[in-house]
């Protein structure tokens, strides 16, 4: 049994590391961390995980059984884990940190996003974790950085028709919508149950800090520069994002041949999956799930390809996904632990 | 008194209608009908308006209460109203039609996305009831087209900047959010709460009957062919739809400037409501009440203009605007019986 | 006109009544005050209310405007008004206070539910202002306490039945479901979106500080104590409250005769329907609306009586029956500015 | 691997079945029917199971696969149960029929509350499936009559202060809280989205099926007859049911004595939780799991037990439950396939 701590997890991601991990048939969770919670039981801030999870938060600062594990999830906030995560390295200990302090290459572009990196040396060895792009690069990898939650969904409807050139990369407009728990469990007005409900609005609009994490995963795929406007919009659900991608098509193809082109970049990655042509994916389908769900049109008068995906934010978008790279570094089966079916509805 | 009657009334739209109707100071509501819950009481079959609506629905055969209005509101499906008002125009009743039916100035493009027209000689005269667009139309008509509700907002959104030409009308993607009320109440396993519910997903891709509606519009006002692509989604709300409208600028303006394009464009008009610069609006803040609300942004990198346009789409997308219409075609004040402001929360 | 102040308008309750007060055609709102938001626009806080309220949040220091004023409402939180206020009515302004602050009649038992009384003078000399119940006394009034959400629904939906004597007032269990608006606009855990949503629970069982509020009333009107148990739930909505009462039937009645008990009861009240024998009410029908809706079945083999009662908390639950007593204490028509009907859907 | 077949499997009870049945290591699904979708792919009519159930439904009248099938679930609607059930019966397969047909063993009451019982042979012989109270019998019973959702949640909270004798048995009001999937998939005008949501409301008051259910079994466990009060309301959220339960004490406890209690009874039932005193369960603390989570409280005053008791309706309160009886009439390991944890948020 693989031994695991979580750092961190007191947020929906972390909570969903911890009940991914208590499910998973090879790995034993040793330790979790919160400073807010640090003391109570898990069981206690998490009714859900009531007699699954007999463990206690911890402190950060407790680091005996922290040292101990094999393996290591960070769910701290960006910001923070490019203060922590260096010295868990230090014991060679694997991690997969999710937040976004390892996923920018260019320590100059996380300055202008966030701030100044504190760890820049660990910048170039951060393997992004998108595991249906990176398989063999995770495998080895000591840090990996994993994905965002929005560059998850975009990145996997855009890959294959980007590799097969078929579409112009100066075009490309990303609309996404996110259920709320993607703004994590801090305390926030804007977040109240009644501010949020009844209600849809975009926010950081051009101003997205996972816009330059997509554009530098978008320009290694297409070997040159690539840009995009993105929005981002709240939906009233707890789960799920929905990426509408619009870009225009560089030549003749038809639905079906685009459908193909997906199938085949996807042939062995269990957890994507194309919807039949004229079927368009829902965020209840992957609820609950791993699962990646991808539709695609072609808007016949104006030439664009329209692509929707659709993820779990908190599963293929966070700890879903950071499980399955788990399973790649430590060479378990790929979808091990991360069997459950979608919840519908 | 305005004496007025209500075909079609047993749905959101009609529902609204009567509210209103109800609510507004020079009219009389004389007559309801539904062939559905015709001899039940309205607060039988809507408690919303208890003790506020003694009328009871009749069927549209009962012809007497009918002609005697003044003025008549046709919430039918489209289909349905171009085989029932003309017969209503006879008597020289002004109308105000809520479906598609008069929409559309060619009656082809009408047969290509619904069916054959049966009354393809009003197409011509009907005036499209954007009130802000067509006032002085408008207001000489004897058959006012009620606008869709994704027509409203995204109309409402781009009108002014293409005006002023500072757009490339080649460019123009929509990608629009809906509440569930926009499928009406029409029972369908689609419709259902637990099937809407915590599930964000697009539908109609490239497909929807609003589009023609929106290019015919676009085009008179860009003075030429406007084509766009068009997503709608569904969201887990009853009311709201959010337009996220993309396109290129044409020229180098700030976002400034082109609020102050907006401003002065909607300047006279009560119901258009712009946003602080950096600031975007949610349907919330329009709910039950018939303003729209928008704001604007640069994308500076890929020099796009993104327009946020919000309505609450059974008002100023349905019943408000229609009612809106009637004020104008009636010379009563524009805002007559719509004094409502939003509910939030 | 009736120059009116809002002390602490920022919540929920204070922007209800602002929304009211710009439509209520007798009155002119002169200021507004919030400690949080001195200085901001209401219509930054509150983007519903733009270009309807052009006021500015001031500080409950700046005295001048509050001292114009010939009407007061206080929304301020409870043991915060009963500072407030005592200072207000030295002026001899008229108030409806809605805290909890001057409902309870013995300062003993305020200190049990909540702490000591810092201004318990004005104890016997404040009116209970259910309207429906103390109209004549509340139209003599300086200060009129307005009754809490649950007490409201729950009271009206009692008052009838004692009165009449036909329950058994030893035997009223209250089982209440109130939407999230209830806990009012302040920021915590419990309030999230994501916590709230998809999930129902009961809060403060045994505890719930409207439990005396309720007791103290009932047993005015039953001339002896009531003893009483009260369990409120947490609903995923963001307005509404519907109470489920039980009580046993002290003679033997039929459903038609307690119907006709409440019809007679509230004869003259236009904020309160019954239902026909049969029909019970949803809370959306009386959303956005000043009217309570009460349902009631007998339980033949158990000889219980259940009824069901439903309003909008934070109109008749709050800011709606606030207005109303405002017009009863100046003199206006009872529902004067409260004539929207509910919103639905 | 048991080979398993489910009868009626388009509904929400019918896909849980399916979901859970993928998961379940010793099972294998071998066919599922559905007469409106017959002829359809599982993973068409509902996306959530893509990539994981290749079926198609078939009509019930292909025997072949059902007759294969070594344990049939059967989730049709009651009235259509009775007429399948017997004949599948007879090839001696084991049977959990979800349907409300076998669960109340005297015809005539069957007959009052849905219509003469076409199979009142088998009502003696079928064994009331609540796992944690009849497990002996259910080891034994070919044909199990899996427990309505509310009677589930209302048994589990009343059995154990039942058989310890302290509460009045005359006393018991049970206001319960459901979901909307409890409706089932069905098309209805009442379980459209729009109608749904922001409204709480009582339904079939005093007249709910499955009252008589819960007084059947209640009755055995105290030896006597027991009448109670049940009164059903329907909240806007797709699962979980909450029932709070009002019963006078018998005798002078307290609330740990009381907790005790119920942690005795249910000491080797994995799937039930009792909460810390002082704490009680939100629904969303078991959605998406099997398990019930139940709190308690004493109100001094009145001297009335509280219970508050929450399930997923379409888990322990239907597919989970089923599936958990088949573990134990096939003498696997009774958690077997439900090892999964509550998805929250």
């Amino acid at each position: 049994m693989l031994k695991v701590a979580i750092i961190g997890a007191s947020g929906y991601t972390g909570l969903e590391l911890m009940r991914l991990s208590v499910q998973h048939p090879e790995i034993e969770l040793i330790a979790v961390t919160s400073e807010k919670f640090s003391g109570m039981k898990v069981s206690e801030v998490f009714p859900s995980l009531s007699d699954q999870v007999s463990l206690v938060f911890q402190s950060i600062a407790d680091k005996e059984d922290i040292n101990n594990a094999d393996f290591i999830f960070s769910a701290l906030p960006h910001k923070e884990a490019m203060r922590i995560v260096p010295a868990l390295l230090e014991s060679s200990t694997k991690i997969v940190d999710l937040s976004a302090d390892f996923r920018l290459q260019d320590p100059a572009l996380y300055e202008k996003w966030y701030q100044k990196h504190t760890a820049p040396e660990l910048l170039q060895d951060a393997v992004y974790g998108l595991s249906e792009l990176n398989r063999e690069k995770i495998k080895k990898a000591q840090l990996v950085a994993n994905p965002g939650c929005y560059p998850t969904a975009v990145l996997l409807s855009l890959i294959p028709v980007i590799k097969n050139g078929i579409i112009d990369i100066s075009s490309i407009i990303i609309d996404a919508k996110s259920g709320i728990s993607g703004s994590g469990r801090s305390v926030a007005l804007s977040s109240l149950y009644a501010e949020v409900n009844e209600g849809v609005k975009a926010y950081k609009v051009t101003a997205h800090q996972h816009t330059p994490e997509m554009e530098q995963e978008l320009s290694k795929i297409a070997i040159k520069e690539v840009r995009i406007s993105f929005t981002p919009h709240l939906i009233p659900m707890n789960r799920g994002i929905l990426a509408t991608v619009y870009a225009s098509l560089s030549q003749k193809i038809s639905e079906e041949e685009i459908i193909d082109i997906y199938r085949q970049y996807y042939e062995k990655d269990i957890f994507v999956n194309m919807c039949p042509r004229g079927i368009f994916p829902s965020t209840n389908q992957v609820k609950g799930s791993n699962y990646c769900a991808i539709g695609v049109a072609i808007d016949e008068v104006t030439n664009r390809l329209i692509v929707v995906s659709v993820i779990d934010n908190l599963l293929k978008g966070g700890a879903g996904q950071a499980m399955q790279n788990m399973n790649i570094m430590a060479s378990f089966s790929e979808g091990s632990g991360l069997g459950q079916l979608s919840l519908f509805p």
